[in-house]
């Protein structure tokens, strides 16, 4: 039987929000280990999360992709006693790999006062036994390249040098619900990632242009998963027959086929508001960053999001495409994503760059008139 | 007089973009230098831009925050011979303080083909007298700590050890105009930020509450300016008597003192559009995060972006406070927004955290049949 400390640590956390939080993220990290097979009992004790269970090692991995913690490590357990805590102290150095080029420090907690040690005595103590045996450098900054942790209690003494990272965040769930296009690209499961770090339930509405990309789509879907624990992900696929294809044929007819993507994209978000209206999501998510390709220009992102009643986020909107593919590799849709493309087969020769509003006014008004088709 | 070779890295950019990214480049970072009084050079070969210029020093700094270069070298030139530019390499190689424990390559390219030796002898040579002279590690592979470039002409060669990171992104100009609402606090001038990196000219509009953070939020558009060159930023303030008075005291007269915020924020974006609309600017880009606090909920972004007819930029809301933070650190607005805060006078004890739309419309309308107010 052993125990992991997990940590939290959003900054901004204050009053209800925290009670939320920490609730939530209870919720998610049991889970996260019950959907592996594993059993753990999760508790908090004062600003921390501890989990106990006898599969330490399996249950590192799916912690590690809980949104809310920023880091966990394994508690190795010992007597309440000074030589036995430097002993363990020196074991996890090594075990860590501590050396001379290599800085540490430890940092001790005593909630047992009768302890014959008081905190910085342990540190120090420890410390020089670290030293000893690695010739490690001790740096007491937050600068330290390895930070061990000591907690001396009642009931014995906890060693723990290894931190995993974890992604930081928010728990899924605290900040309701949003409907995201995904599609088979880099981009749009990045920006579905980054709103589930920031607490909330995804919903992802595709549009299937063909099967290759909604393979795609859905792989990236099932990817995103990995870091869902507390939400279930459930993919809406919409198909162009449905969606859009009348008013591309219209859009052919009176000679507009240039603005097919504008009309494109319109329709599904506002497929995707009704859907969000459907199931109680407050925002819409678009995958979107500013001059990718010719044709994420702001001009555009103004036409196509005209009139739409839900909130557009853009959480790639600010990111340079080096960033975004650091991240897509990192949660593993990036080889989805790079399989073999096939492209949109409804794709106009020369796609309107940067249309004007008035424009864009003057074809729906014509597409009203001439074709009976509301967009 | 020296030459520093300027690097841009947009994966992306693709046909017109790329000339059109190109051309702004080299107008932005001409104005990098002459408004810090330095004159130069710039001009393109092949994929590359190059500063000439007899003050290579002072350059380099304005040069690292001109926005769409990733990174840039002072160049040495040396005589095109093998032993010059193996001393020349190990020059540098001791400059940049590599030793045993760090890993370099050398990347050599030669277009003078009748340079006796080929790019990997080049490189092989120079490699070894580093190694002689260094004991540092050879790795040929990417994640090298250093990277030696030689070019091999037909007037000289040059060495570039030293690199110096540059933000990334798009040429301020490319992308267009955004309307940014920009406050004394830390988040809105990173999100302004952002969007600079990614090609827009910005246009603050403060709203003043008083004096400390009106203060506060045109320090944080000076410190902007550091990284505006080839932009003008003007800040606009307005005034909260013109903008939304009448309204805060009709909310009160019909009881619904809680919503100030939300009509607040309303008022500040009706007034931001309409900015928008007069400067030529296509979006609007708020500060917002994700549950930060109690009021920055999906909900209230709904009901505060409804019926504003300009997208609305978030360039934030998939990011952490910590990586906000590291933001405003490096951009020097941290300390501008942390000093003392004077909190906004209107602020109602219990602000709506998660109101309803049909709520929302319901004052609206209570505000126009009572109280003769548009909002």
């Amino acid at each position: 039987m052993g125990t992991i400390i997990l940590r939290y640590g959003e900054l901004a956390l204050k009053g209800g929000n925290r009670i939320a939080f920490v609730r939530r993220l209870r919720r998610n990290v049991r889970v996260a280990l019950k959907s592996e097979g594993l059993s753990a009992e999760v508790r908090s004790v004062g600003q921390r999360v501890y989990v106990t269970t006898d599969t330490v090692e399996s249950a590192l991995d799916p912690l590690s992709r809980v949104f809310g913690l920023v880091s966990l490590s394994p508690i190795v357990q010992v007597e309440a006693d000074m030589d036995a805590i430097a002993a363990e102290c020196v074991r996890q150095a090594r075990e860590i790999g501590l050396n001379a080029e290599r800085s540490f420090r430890v940092r001790a907690r005593r909630t047992d006062k009768t302890f014959p040690h008081i905190s910085p005595q342990i540190d120090r103590l420890a410390g020089e036994a670290i030293v000893r045996e690695t010739s490690a450098r001790v740096d007491l900054s937050k600068g330290a390249d390895v930070t061990i942790g000591v907690e001396v209690t009642h009931e014995g003494a906890m060693v723990f040098g290894r931190s995993i990272p974890a992604p930081g965040g928010l728990p899924i769930g605290v900040e309701g619900k949003v409907v995201v296009l995904l599609s088979g690209g880099i981009d749009s499961p990045v920006a579905a990632w980054m709103m589930m770090k920031r607490g909330c339930g995804i919903i992802p509405l595709h549009f299937g242009q063909n099967e290759v990309e909604t393979a795609k789509a859905l792989d990236n879907a099932r990817a995103l998963e990995r870091y869902a624990y507390g939400w279930r992900i459930r993919p809406e696929v919409v198909s162009h027959d449905e969606t859009i294809a009348p008013t591309l044929d219209a859009l052919r007819r009176i000679g507009e086929e240039r603005w097919s993507c504008v009309f494109c994209k319109r329709a599904l978000l506002t497929r995707a508001a009704a859907l969000a209206d459907e199931l109680g999501a407050n925002a819409i998510v678009l995958g979107d960053s500013l001059g990718q390709v010719a044709s994420q220009t702001l001009a555009n992102m103004e036409l196509i999001s005209y009139g739409i009643s839900k909130p557009i986020l853009r959480p790639l909107i600010g990111m340079d495409k080096t960033e975004i593919v650091a991240i897509a590799r990192r949660i593993g849709t990036f080889d989805i994503s790079t399989r073999e493309a096939e492209s949109c087969p409804f794709l106009p020769s020369r796609p309107i760059t940067r249309g004007r509003m008035d424009k864009l006014l003057e074809i729906m008004e014509r597409l009203r008139q001439e074709e009976g088709i509301e967009t």
